[in-house]
């Protein structure tokens, strides 16, 4: 009776400490425990800065159709000629001491709220593709439908800690009505923060005024609740649709993504070091003309680094070079005291496979090492960002739970270095059943939900099955088990009704 | 006329630079122009070390069956008791402060020498398989002609530096003559540099020997132009079978790679820090031995992390914590001012499929920024070791050919910050056609063989292939064109002989 109590209570400990474990891979956020990787020493890192000083002064960027930017340029002491902006050096930094090192992204849930900056690390699934692809349709064109099923995908996943922003384009709905539906599906499918819409300055202020009949007015002008992502024409063009955007979320203090897309060669120099220049030239007005709109906002330095086959001029994701040169981007973001996006899980492949994975994991090491803290694109992208797909979404989710493990870093003291365990088991015996493994074997070790760990044999007479079909299998019953989070009713008719209203008021858009 | 020649002259300028660029990456080993991944701080780092030298003079290390070893031991000053040796604190550091901190192995052909030390970084294939895989024929026990087949696809791929050692076993051959097989097939179809048997004292010596048919008698005594990787039987064991192997190399001056296999939870704590510190005391203690057998000997500081599942309790490789615990290793190793051999492209999949390119990944990262000199089993690795894969072999190889592009780093001067680029460009202009670009554009980029980055259309229309089938189509192209490098064939004659005679003089043995 006593062993049988015994072992229950071996038992209810192993569960206590498997809950533990569970709430520890489903934590809000991240907080890194092995520092950034720095690959370059201060003399190269001034002398980016110097060149991207340069670019300012000298070759300028331009601000297209937004007379208002140009205004606040003028205003700060830039000098201004035509729609062309060219910085006296200086200026830029001076401006961006105001935004904040970190801020916090208040979720719905205020468990899930999360910290943007400094050593907090917060994964949100891909942005942007058109298509979706899964193993028994192929490709096609996303839809509201998929939409929502990444959502949920992402919710029910403990490792990641953002729902992100527009997963696929959910091509069904008009163009002008896509983000009402998109925000909805934010706010109602998931309970942790997520990004409205920058695609026109109009759908910029519904997402907020959405998120604002969720919040609150009043706490939404004093806190973070949403993300815009708005990106630079590169080379050195903002267009007026970006930074109308950047501006209302600005105006809202709420947090702009300020994302160069620099692909090597065509946006850009085809050599590392230029195009870094270049994308710091470009982040930093961004940057800079949040804080023209709103003195204290806060501002997310983002990057998106690529390059390009040799051979065909095709872009290439998940390549070295920009998984390198976002070490660089790290380091010179933390000399500016601003949050960092950068990298992601990237890749051309068009199927869940050997290069996908290959491409996907040294990309999105490098947003980890580089110190970035909002990861955008952290699963299911795929076909260079053209098709989000399912089984890669459910691999990179599985990726990024081995991450929470590796940024854990190696702890070190008495208990883990298993001082007294050497001195029980001593040489050529097993540390399987001694006290300090018992005590560890549960937590020890990241336990993959899809890698195979068996024996040959065993996974043979299970079918042979490869990670992209466990992957398959994973996604549906994801799916199946999904609930979703509960909801104020008045709040949630509140939404319908905003949607419903702004819906009627104007005419599909197709284009 | 002019145009035509001047269009010449800028394909043969392109020509030049491929040739350049191929150069480049066929380079006989890489220079790193990155700094390691250092995660630990002096204070962890001393506790790590403060752990290792109480295991070493409170637990202790047995060396089992190897009086000889026993006896350098007691004329050290260890504290020798039966097979059970304890060392007082400090005398391992002393005794390793003779060995080199790098040194050259010698090829047959020189152009193909390594440095292993320093910040030289030299990959080789996997090692120790009993089973070899394609997606042909699926898994069976491998053979001589599978063993040939991956030194040549090895020694015709420009992304290796080393033959490697037993690549896989040649299950064909008697297990007392297989070192025979194999030495002669590194030295005849390749000319880097290789690894010779340790399964038996008499095997190291023939493998040695072969080795002073080659080099000449006199060069190895004074040159290491042999390695021999021998492994601790973790925990806090080293079989007789290893120790002799292990001094047979350093006797005749080549560099022994001492690698403790720790399973945490098994063949060691289950805590990282406790593996890393049990590690640590294993390693020195083998290297250590070296340098009683011989002051001065080359020999290298091994390290094989692994991870369990904590559901099946089978091994696991690839994932997070051998990853980061090799920044670790990483760090001991340079404050002992060794050589290092560390991780690789690890793996438990049985295909070369998503799982194995996720977990090869983030493994082979690892092992280059922790800082490992000699990267074994950087190509081919499936199964957790048990199986060679040919594709995984051909994808594996890629990812080397992307880690030398990882490795250059960023470099930073002014033509490859582009600042003339931007004056010549401008805002909202391409740099596709700009000089700069020109110039750059057919080395800017590592070039992959096997990633497939065409539009989605064009991939579709040339049959939908995933990684894994354009790396089935690669090998069997890169066996069809291999061409042997040319041997002297007085000493190939030489050789056969050595072989011939060594076969004939004893029986078959099967186990």
């Amino acid at each position: 009776m006593d062993e049988v109590r015994h072992q229950r209570s071996g038992r209810a400990a192993r569960a206590a400490e498997r809950q533990r474990k569970g709430a520890r891979v489903g934590r809000p956020y991240i907080i890194r425990n092995v520092p950034t990787y720095d690959v370059l020493g201060e003399e190269s890192l001034i002398r980016i800065e110097r060149a991207a000083d340069r670019i300012l002064a000298e070759t300028g960027i331009e601000f297209r159709d937004d007379p208002v930017a140009l205004d606040h340029w003028k205003r700060a002491g830039a000098e201004v000629s035509g729609v062309l902006v060219k910085f006296p050096p200086g200026l830029l930094r001076e401006l961006l001491a105001s935004a904040p090192a970190e801020f916090v992204q208040h979720a719905r849930n205020p468990a899930r709220s999360v910290v943007i900056g400094g050593k907090s690390v917060v994964f949100a699934p891909a942005y942007g593709s058109p298509f979706v692809m899964d193993l028994d349709r192929g490709r096609r064109f996303g839809t509201l439908e998929d939409f929502r099923n990444f959502i949920k995908l992402a919710q029910a996943s403990p490792n990641f800690h953002h729902s992100g922003g527009t997963i696929c384009e959910p091509t069904d709905i008009a163009v002008n009505k896509r983000h009402l539906d998109m925000v909805m599906a934010h706010l109602t499918l998931s309970d942790r923060p997520f990004m409205g819409s920058v695609t026109a300055e109009e759908r910029a202020e519904d997402s907020i005024d959405m998120a604002r009949i969720v919040f609150g007015r009043d706490f939404v002008d004093g806190n973070c609740v949403i993300l815009g992502n708005v990106n630079v024409n590169s080379p050195l063009v903002w267009d007026g649709t970006m930074t109308r955007s950047l501006r209302a979320y600005a105006r809202a203090n709420q947090a702009a993504v300020i994302v160069p897309f620099i692909l090597g060669g065509a946006m850009g120099p085809v050599t590392n070091a230029g195009a870094i220049a270049q994308s710091l030239a470009e982040t930093m007005a961004g940057c800079a003309l949040t804080q023209l709109e709103r003195k204290g906002a806060p501002v997310i330095f983002g990057n998106f680094l690529s390059s390009m086959s040799l051979r065909s001029g095709s872009p290439t994701f998940g390549t070295p070079e920009p998984a390198i040169g976002s070490m660089v981007i790290g380091q010179l973001c933390r000399r500016l005291n601003l949050p960092l996006r950068c990298s992601g899980n990237f890749t051309t492949s068009k199927l869940p496979d050997a290069q996908a994975m290959m491409e996907g994991t040294m990309s999105m090491l490098a947003a980890v090492q580089c110190g970035a803290n909002f990861i955008l694109h952290s699963a299911g992208f795929l076909d260079g960002l053209l098709s989000m797909s399912y089984e890669k979404f459910m691999l990179d989710a599985d990726l990024c739970g081995a991450l929470h493990s590796y940024l854990d870093g190696v702890r070190v003291d008495d208990d883990q270095l298993a001082v007294d365990a050497f001195a029980e088991v001593g040489p050529g015996n097993h540390f399987f059943g001694c006290s300090h493994t018992m005590k560890h074997y549960e937590t020890a070790f990241w336990d993959s939900e899809l890698s195979d760990n068996e024996p040959f044999e065993k996974w043979e007479a299970a079918g042979s099955e490869d990670a992209a079909t466990r992957a398959n299998r994973a996604w549906k019953q994801r799916l199946a088990e999904y609930e979703a989070p509960a909801m104020d009713v008045a709040v949630r008719d509140a939404l319908e009704d905003f949607v419903g209203r702004k819906k009627a008021a104007v005419t599909d858009m197709w284009y």
